[in-house]
């Protein structure tokens, strides 16, 4: 198990509680318009998961639909009576910056949360409502930061009904189920050896986090990761499942929070029984706490903890991201 | 490559032009409500693919959103100001029945599409408009069908301009470049050989494209497929093309089409370039024709044909999907 001190990206996840409340604090801070028709997050990677994440807490109150866009431009259903909130961490995500700029031409409502960057200069010329976070970290550990203030401004625009009690419910639980969570991606680490990594969602809840966890085991610990979503993985990738050569050396992360439905719960008994010879291991894992948040983000904190365990024992650094940057200055000479 | 007469699958996806508008033909019959708020599709597996098209072929004109319900429920968004369009090609998918009657409770605006069993049963005696499409097809080899007659629903609704002509001149194009497609699916899955299938969209068009993709691939040649979306792939998933093992063994179809942003297929280019070395082959597959419906439908028969061409290859037979039957024999008895 990967020790604290050596490690800076673990120091990150292990302050997430705390950037979470610290979030929500600044996110109070400003009141962004309604979202009558529908909010909708541009942003991209790192940035746009706090919109996925918010779409899933939110599945079963909000009255308006969550959008996220990861894109230059916006679908054509976002107008006027649309809340956009764009999220670029740096501020100079180019593909947010275009979406910031659609939106701002078909007259959308409009918010930022950014730690500074173009994105920033740009909304305070246009006297957007900006939350700005703290600067200087990777955009995926800023995800309390960014997650918590997203809360704050969903909660002003009405579209989640949120107490500040909730948010340091979820602190508090992501806090002291650090070392123990810890420890479990620890072991889960050395049985996933080699294989290729699986995560199942099974509901709403669950499914942005199983694209944190892809997304953090790619980015930390520089392996891909295959996900999928019950009940609709078992229409057709239970067939799948097997061939040509990687699930039979797939490990599957299954994950299961209170909304996981009766009957879905059931299929994944079926399905493991019907599939089994086809996956090396399967680990269900079961979301804490009481909230939707809660339940969300406890399962969040055990995949970024897992997936620096999976960097540590291919021996990368979790940090360096190399092919993004330069993708980026590729990109950045035309 | 497969003979036709041998191979009924195929067959059925020849038959997907003259399906799709009799689909269409089927579809105007019924007149849904209107869509204020929002469009839901509630479906699973090849019933479902076809709102997610409808959802990839509208996003640049829908004055509402487009969402697809894969569960037993719906998100709490949707109300009485939505239409609900509930589509299971054996009327019997115990999920769409579960979500066509939360729509009930709720109030929403309701449209039923199916070959018969107990959701036509049920929306004739609520009097809820009913298409019903020839029955004794392998759902996802209905797509003609189903996918027809929700367009014209979705045109009646006022979510898609279309015209009949519009079906008429993408019917036409896949007819007309069925032989085309099939040879090129014959030289693609020699090309794949036993590597893990990667698939690419590039824009909101073809990302449901690339799912149709994945699950046909899953359903007809029994293999496990990977699918990703740029630009967003590029701030994650780039990371991890190569290890544990599987990319290196991976052979990447990327779906390009006319509305793939410019700035996207630069990002395409230099990906490729940055990892060279982590994936076996790459081939960029670009839609055919004028209209968003065309496009898609094109890069559609084109990885339909390519499911059954890897089939061939695996010596495996295309039509029976085992593990399903035997889940849902298992789930009907509890």
């Amino acid at each position: 198990m990967v020790g604290n001190n050596s490690n800076p990206m673990l120091e990150l996840v292990r302050a997430m509680p705390e950037h979470l409340l610290a979030g929500y604090d600044i996110g109070c801070g400003q009141q962004p318009g309604r979202a009558d028709d529908a909010l909708v997050i541009t942003g991209m990677g790192g940035s746009a998961i706090s919109g996925a994440l918010l779409a899933g807490v939110a599945a079963d109150s909000s009255p308006v639909p969550i959008l996220c866009s990861r894109d230059y431009d916006l679908p054509a259903a976002v107008g006027r009576r649309s809340l956009v909130i764009a999220i670029s961490y740096s501020g100079n995500t180019e593909e947010t910056l275009s979406g910031f700029n659609v939106a701002r031409k078909r007259g959308c409502r409009l918010a930022v949360i950014t730690s500074g960057g173009r994105l920033a200069a740009e909304a305070a010329r246009a006297r957007i409502p900006v939350v700005i976070v703290p600067t200087g970290l990777p955009p995926r550990a800023a995800l309390g930061f960014l997650f918590g203030s997203l809360l704050a401004l969903a909660r002003s625009a009405r579209v989640l009904r949120l107490t500040r009690k909730t948010v340091i419910a979820a602190s508090t639980l992501l806090a002291t189920r650090y070392e123990t969570w810890r420890r479990k991606a620890g072991r889960l680490a050395r049985a996933l050896g080699d294989n290729l990594p699986v995560v199942y969602a099974t509901s709403r809840l669950s499914e942005p986090v199983a694209e944190r966890w892809r997304c953090q085991i790619n980015e930390n610990a520089k392996l891909l990761c295959h996900s999928s979503i019950l009940p609709e993985h078992n229409h057709n990738e239970i067939v799948g499942m097997g061939a040509p050569y990687a699930m039979r050396s797939s490990h599957l992360f299954t994950l299961v929070d209170d909304s996981t439905h009766s009957r879905t719960r059931l299929r994944l008994k079926h399905l493991l029984g019907i599939t089994r010879g086809t996956y090396r291991k399967a680990t269900i894992l079961a979301a804490e706490g009481e909230s939707r948040l809660e339940q969300a983000l406890s399962l969040v904190l055990l995949g970024d903890l897992l997936s620096i365990e999976l960097a540590a024992s291919r021996e990368v650094d979790p940090l360096p991201v190399t092919r993004i940057e330069e993708l980026k200055r590729r990109m950045a000479r035309n």
